[in-house]
């Protein structure tokens, strides 16, 4: 029977169930939410030192402050009380290796059908990391806007630099 | 000057590059995406053992196969190689505590404006995780879904109970 990565992963399950102390309440305790690139190399859990119950970790192929991104951030901090928000995107991204029109038209070829959405690809690092801080600062729904923070991760050394947003 | 929980996980990113050994290659090494609730305790990076470079993560507010989810896998699967999908729901959901209508109803109140999407509660853990893998397959966008596994994830134990689909 072939082993899987799910498989693997449900191995460690048990290693970390059994050193495990819980349940932490519902509400984040440090009130943040980090909107982050889904990439396998940004873990966002060693890189900003989150334990258990800190914060909320929203993420999404690019990290963009997508209507869904949105929608995560409305329930964080009207529902469950976060204030500060984490934008984290990264060096070497894979948003940065295509362009929208051509995946969604590669999509269209392949299945007949393109994709409703944008792929929301990007050309500039900075430049997208203050396009979701704009959105996010325009959004009706996201009621806190004051401490928004944006950075980008060298997936080289592990070290955030801050974008001026 | 106050500090705030976005400085002290700067602190934590100092430490954490100092430690650090990269880069790591662009495609995910286990070829696996995962798609997990926000929520701050479920610490997927803990839970599933994951390490730099294994996998991508996506999350939202409930780990919902929302279209922007949909988006990430397709960019997962299709640009970066991955074949398996891992959905992680968790007990004592936020998403079980409130009804669509009427948070979107009090966004209105509020700010005039109704959001033009759906909150994405959900009445019973099992079902949406079900939902959550029926959306992926039934998707045109994404093309491997052999291998789509479905978790609820116990926050007082820290253990992944797996759900028929």
């Amino acid at each position: 029977m072939t082993d899987t990565a799910t498989d693997h992963y449900l191995r460690n399950n048990a290693d970390y169930a059994a050193a495990f102390d819980g349940p932490l309440p519902l509400p984040p305790a440090r009130r943040t939410a980090v909107l982050a690139c889904m990439d396998a190399r940004l873990n966002v859990y060693g890189a900003l030192g989150l334990a258990e119950g800190d914060s909320h970790v929203i993420r999404n192929a690019g990290g963009v402050a997508t209507d869904d991104a949105i929608r995560s951030l409305a329930i964080s901090q009207r529902l469950l009380g976060t204030r500060e928000i984490i934008l984290i995107h990264h060096t070497d991204c894979g948003m940065l290796t295509f362009g929208d029109d051509a995946f969604r038209e590669s999509i269209r070829e392949e299945t007949g059908v393109k994709p409703p959405w944008a792929a929301e690809a990007f050309a500039d690092l900075e430049t997208d990391v203050r396009q979701s801080a704009a959105r996010i600062r325009t959004s009706p729904f996201v009621p806190h806007t004051d401490a928004v923070r944006g950075f980008v991760l060298d997936v080289a050394t592990g070290l955030l630099k801050e974008v001026v947003l």
